[in-house]
This record gives C-alpha cells, structure tokens and sequence, in this order.
C-alpha cells in the first residue's frame, strides 16, 4: 500500500441537455434529428446546433446546449448554481443513474416535455481508458482526490473512477468547481488515491 | 509544531455591491441613501432594499444587492460564474484590495455609473475575532485549509486569515465555492493548520 499520484487534464461541463427521440420530436418537431455543431472529447457523443430552455419553479435557464445522440433516456446535467436559479433540487449522481431524480420541464420551439426524472448535478469523475487504468492500477467505481494548484487550490475528493475504451484520461468537473478552483481550459490537477 | 484543527461554521456571499455615497446618489438618485433591508452577521454592515445592474462587455447581471453602509471606494464582488455571464475577468482579492482591478457598469433606476476598478472574485477567508485569534493561536494574514464533508467533499487551501473586534468565527466562501463543495446554509468546515 501508498499513495499513488498521477496528473489529468481537467475537463468543465457546463449544463446540457440529452434526450430521447421521443423527447426531440416533440420540441423541435415531427421526424426533426438532432444536427452536428462539433465534437467533444467522448468521442461517441457530439454537441449540437440545438438549445432548449429549462423551466423550473422559480426560474428558466435559457439556451441550453442539447448533446447527441438521442439516449434512451433524458438527463439534463446541471450545476448547484444551475439548480437554485431553477428552484430544484437534483440529486448529485453519475451519468445514466437517472432513477428517481426529479423532473423538470423542457421548452424547445415546436413544443413543451415534462420530465418526471433526470435533473442531476453530475458528480465529479474520472475518465480512464482500459489501458490507462491497467497502467494505474485503477479500478471501476474506485475513488481518487485531485489537487489544483494556483490562489483557489482546491482538493476534491470522492471522484469516481469510470473506465471505458472510448474514455481517455479526464478529470470531469461541473462549472461551480471549476470556477470554484479557478481552473482555465487546459489545466491539470494531481490524482492521489491509495494503492493496494 | 504541529497540525492544529478548529471547526468553523461557513458563510456563503452571493454577488453583491459597495458603493460610495456619489455612487448611490447617481444610481438611486441625488440625496438618495441606502435603506436597511436587514442585518448581517458582520455587525457594520447590513443588506440594503437596494439593487443595481452589473453590465459587462458579454451580459447583465440583473438585480445584484447593494450592501450598506457607503463606503469610500466601490467594491463590486462576484464569483467566477458571474463574471463569465459578464464577460469581465475579475481579480481573486480581500475585500478592500481593489486596486488595479477592472471596472464594470452599475446601472440604477435614476442612471449608470461607470466604475474603473473594484470588481473582485473575493478571496475565501476566515473571519476570527481578536480573543478567538489567540485561543487558536491564529495571526492576521495567515493561511489555513478547510476540509468539508459528504458527497461533495472538498478541501479548500490558501484561506486568509482575518481578524477583526467585529468578526465572529466564519469561513466565507463565493457561490461556486459553496455549491461546489454541495454546502447547505449552518453547514461547518474543519479548519486545519501548521500551528507553530
């Protein structure tokens, strides 16, 4: 056993929308298909040219970033800060751990979707590829800390470990703690788990 | 030597303004004072009924607090978050530092006053009374960490120490530094360090 280290870029996610096709039919139209703005470093998702508005009990976040493709279910990714001007308040939970969440209406131009489930605060995560984890010693689902350095240094801790062939190495922050630490695109911060 | 430990109750500050008396009466009106809203826990000072627009380069910050009484320089204090909405890239600074910072535009009911410096990302810190700075062995100036618990726990370094006859202990933390660690109002914070 000891501590082991190693560095990762981090990575900011600032609030998204994925939805069904069901759920894209009904705000933007009849047969309408998400269409490509650009890529994103996961590299079997895109983010699109599309934006619904969130509607929540004390506020409306406008202009909110759909990614693609359509999953099977929606979830809409959102920060603390997000959640309060909204008037809700999601559970933190991983991507795709949606059940039991709270809803939230969606208003896209064609039409309106009641969510009764998927608003999240995403928790904090760390993409690892196979190989990558294999190098480290890392394991799914295992929690690591992150150090940043700089006036706002922060330690984060109780980030989860996702590993996947189609992830590379990535620290994934929401935008309070990215700002919280002062952190700029491109930045890394230092992993420090306990080795077995 | 040795790791000292203290718990702290933790204050969050939203976004909120200082203003100088020429300020206010160009913003509310000429002759215009504050009126007391309510207090705070910092016993000088107190929210007022007044709000302002902050105008940056990129966007508006509708409805921001005026906090009372005037002062001799303009402070206008926002997070990370804040200042990407308004397009500004504010200083990390203690309250009263604003030197060489970036303006911003206050908008009123009665006019818009154009500041060129006192924006500020507030630097967190700790608040300590004179007689709680001995007991704990804690000088003006000093750095400490403070570590929160739960889903979203986070260690916060590089926390500057303030005392002050009017202080009582408290960690203040902006917004995205209080969301990021999932912080909920009468939440503590286990302050640590060096003691010499």
């Amino acid at each position: 056993m000891g501590i082991k280290k190693a560095k990762a870029p981090v990575g900011c996610s600032n609030r998204h929308a994925h939805l069904t096709k069901v759920d894209v039919e009904k705000l933007f139209g009849a047969g309408y298909e998400l269409t490509f703005l650009r890529c994103i470093r996961q590299p079997d998702e895109f983010v699109s040219c599309e934006t619904v508005d969130l509607k929540g009990p004390s506020g409306t976040k406008r202009g909110v970033r759909v990614l693609g493709p359509v999953r099977e279910t929606a979830q809409i990714e959102v920060s603390v800060t997000d959640a309060r001007r909204l008037g809700v308040k999601p559970a933190v939970r991983l991507s795709g751990n949606v059940s039991g969440t709270d809803g939230i209406t969606l208003v896209g131009p064609c039409g309106e979707v009641e969510l009764e489930a998927g608003t999240i605060i995403p928790a904090r995560h760390l993409h690892v590829s196979p190989s990558e984890a294999e190098k480290l010693g890392l394991a799914e689902g295992q929690q690591v800390s992150a150090t940043t350095v700089g006036e706002r240094s922060i330690v984060f801790n109780n980030i989860i470990v996702r590993i996947d062939p189609l992830f590379t190495l990535e620290l994934h922050l929401d935008t309070d703690e990215f700002n919280a630490a002062g952190l700029a695109v491109g930045d890394s911060a230092e992993l420090s788990w306990v080795g077995l």
